[in-house]
């Protein structure tokens, strides 16, 4: 569905759509790299979010929930990188209101017009001293090409940035959605974070705005794995300010479900590269079962692959361990036949129905020494589908993460 | 519970207990090494099993629970290292019907007295020409000190063999339980497979040897894990030959509950050395959740954090990274308030109730380098509690799985 849909790709990320800027600088947090970003609407943007659902959340979480009660719309996000500002109790929740008033009142906006958001260390204090000075200082910085110094400071173990943007007619208007990522993984003590923020000039109502985003989040950032382990601080955040003038329209609408594909586009775009860049990941792994009895089982499947330590491991040594795979979509969870499945690497085939193994141990060696490995899992007992993006598991990725703090 | 009962340890394994020999030996299977074993009663000994949930269920798998269907007895399993002899269709399956029969007319039992268990690569089949000249001969050399000799025959990657027996009073007889097991990992393509074989000369029902296999199972080998990968051939088997001469108990005798702690103190020992054992591990790590609602939660809880590639690897680096424990405890599913969790590492408190930190950082690290970590999570909930068994993640462990098969 995605190839097909009528998006043209462009620059700008999250300052392509019209009437959104951006800036990012260094203001102390981090050790001499960038380390806050603000993103923000020239008029009141309607605003959709989902968070992370770890039942440990970090203050920033906390604070944009209650931001949404009370606004259906934001105007600006303020986002620091190198501290996550979780568990760290009262202190954290009065900190993350202060970056609230301070963006606030750099900007001239009412408190309830600003969202933040926080990744980094976990159990530290923000050190608020460096941002009551760096946020007014970013705040007079802002600005229509200010999008990629914005995708720099959010980064944490990111090896490069992550932004996409794409345009398409919706009516008679043109509408631009773009996005920033930042990926899995963390200056140490390492959490694997998942932040994105998107913005698009579209006009659309709040309650349309929050299901397009749910729908997108469901096939794109739920839809990676690095390592199984889910963040205090995930979030995706879509501000919608309006700008193209598109006529209203409605859930029903062909217009409604073009822009849902449309945002799913950009998610998954950013969703594909956080996986790319996952921690010490030297290639781009995609899991697509298919023949499923429903899109869930699908899902459910692909996730078991995707998660296996043992399937990274092997298409890390590009071999071509068909039965790692068999192993993870059986204890899946999923009612399957194990005869009926039949497996492929770049298209390659490798088991067909009934143990049928095909495989070809050179060919398949080629196929998965390629930077990015489709895995293709057919369980032939419908015809719903599901992908899944992964990376590698690596020496590198246990290097990261045994690391000490510092 | 397990430090009270009133067991004794003694050598000998999975001939510990009276009226049980055993063997092992090469047959051709594996390069060089051991990769045939037999366990036998002399008399019928009442069986009870229980096996792998995942889907793709090996060969081996599918005729013992016929086997078991066939008998309430059993006399002699016989297990191969070196093939799994999974996702082997219709001729597998001939296979393991040959090793029943083979296995029955070399030791002139009846062919439903046999059982069967297989592990190794997946996907190829049994050389049964040399285990048709195996079996008979390693049948003409079992002996009560075979047990060694067995342990050994049924290891893949393990480093060492996997051992143990307790013996103790049960009314006024002296009963023994022992056992062998091995561990989680393979020879390439690998599986995590955990097979376990325990004997005891006890005197009891079926039905309730099933029962306390299943308690203990939960509690043993259910709460291990090395990368969470289950495995097609997963098994644990319990043979009760009678040979103790112990008056008949009932489920709610004061015998029952004895006989049931005894077995889950073997099955805990067998799983530790397991988890222990674990590819590329260099400690044992034993994940405590207390202070739960229910035991299912904090088991939930326990896995979780067990799971965990970040924990692993931060306990790898000796990372007192306490942020990590929070962050899987909190996707664990369980309903939990993060602000009353307290962490301690081997009993050093590391973070109290609402986030106050009291880590000091070289005395943790201290603890941490140690080769066994206690990593106690008190919920500060509830009342019950569970216990999990893991290793750390280390650049060994995708040595040991990225590389080729050959």
């Amino acid at each position: 569905m995605r190839q097909t849909i009528p998006v043209q790709e462009c620059p700008g990320g999250v300052t392509a759509a019209r009437g959104f800027v951006a800036g990012g600088r260094y203001c102390g947090i981090r050790k001499m790299k960038k380390d806050l970003a603000i993103v923000a609407s020239e008029v009141p943007a309607v605003t959709a979010a989902v968070f992370t659902l770890n039942k440990t959340q970090a203050a920033p979480i906390l604070v944009d929930k209650i931001q949404l009660s009370r606004s259906e719309t934001c105007s600006a996000v303020v986002i620091n990188s190198g501290n996550a500002n979780a568990c760290t109790g009262e202190r954290g929740l009065n900190d993350a209101w202060e970056m609230v008033r301070t963006t606030a009142a750099a900007m001239a906006l009412p408190e309830e017009q600003v969202m933040i958001s926080s990744t980094g260390v976990i159990g530290q204090y923000l050190p608020m001293d460096r941002m009551i000075v760096g946020i007014p200082q970013l705040a007079a910085q802002l600005s229509a090409s200010g999008n990629h110094d914005a995708a720099e400071a959010i980064m944490t173990t990111d090896t490069h940035s992550k932004e996409t943007a794409v345009q398409f007619s919706l009516g008679e208007s043109m509408v631009t959605i773009g996005g920033m990522a930042k990926g899995s993984g963390m200056i140490a003590p390492n959490m694997a974070t998942i932040l994105a923020f998107v913005t698009t000039d579209a006009s659309i109502r709040r309650s349309l705005l929050q299901k397009a985003l749910a729908r997108a989040n469901k096939r794109s950032f739920n839809r990676i794995t690095v390592d199984g382990d889910m963040s205090t601080n995930d979030m995706a955040l879509v501000l919608a300010n309006g700008a193209a003038r598109n006529k209203p329209f409605s859930e029903n609408s062909e217009e409604f479900q073009l822009f849902c594909a449309a945002l799913e586009y950009v998610m998954i775009k950013l969703a594909k590269m956080i996986a790319r860049d996952g921690e010490g990941a030297t290639k781009l792994i995609e899991i697509f079962v298919k023949g499923a009895r429903n899109e869930e089982e699908a899902a459910q499947a692909a996730r078991s692959v995707a998660n296996s330590n043992l399937v990274k491991t092997a298409l890390h040594g590009c071999d071509a361990n068909w039965g790692r795979i068999m192993a993870a979509v059986g204890y899946s969870g999923i009612d399957m036949d194990p005869e009926l499945v039949e497996i492929r690497f770049n298209g390659l085939p490798v088991l067909n129905q009934h143990y049928s193994i095909v495989l070809d141990e050179e060919k398949a060696e080629r196929e998965l020494a390629k930077e990015e490995v489709l895995v293709t899992i057919d369980l032939n007992q419908g015809t719903h589908t599901a992908r899944f993006w992964t990376c590698d598991l690596t020496k590198e990725y246990i290097h990261i993460n045994a690391s000490y703090r510092s």
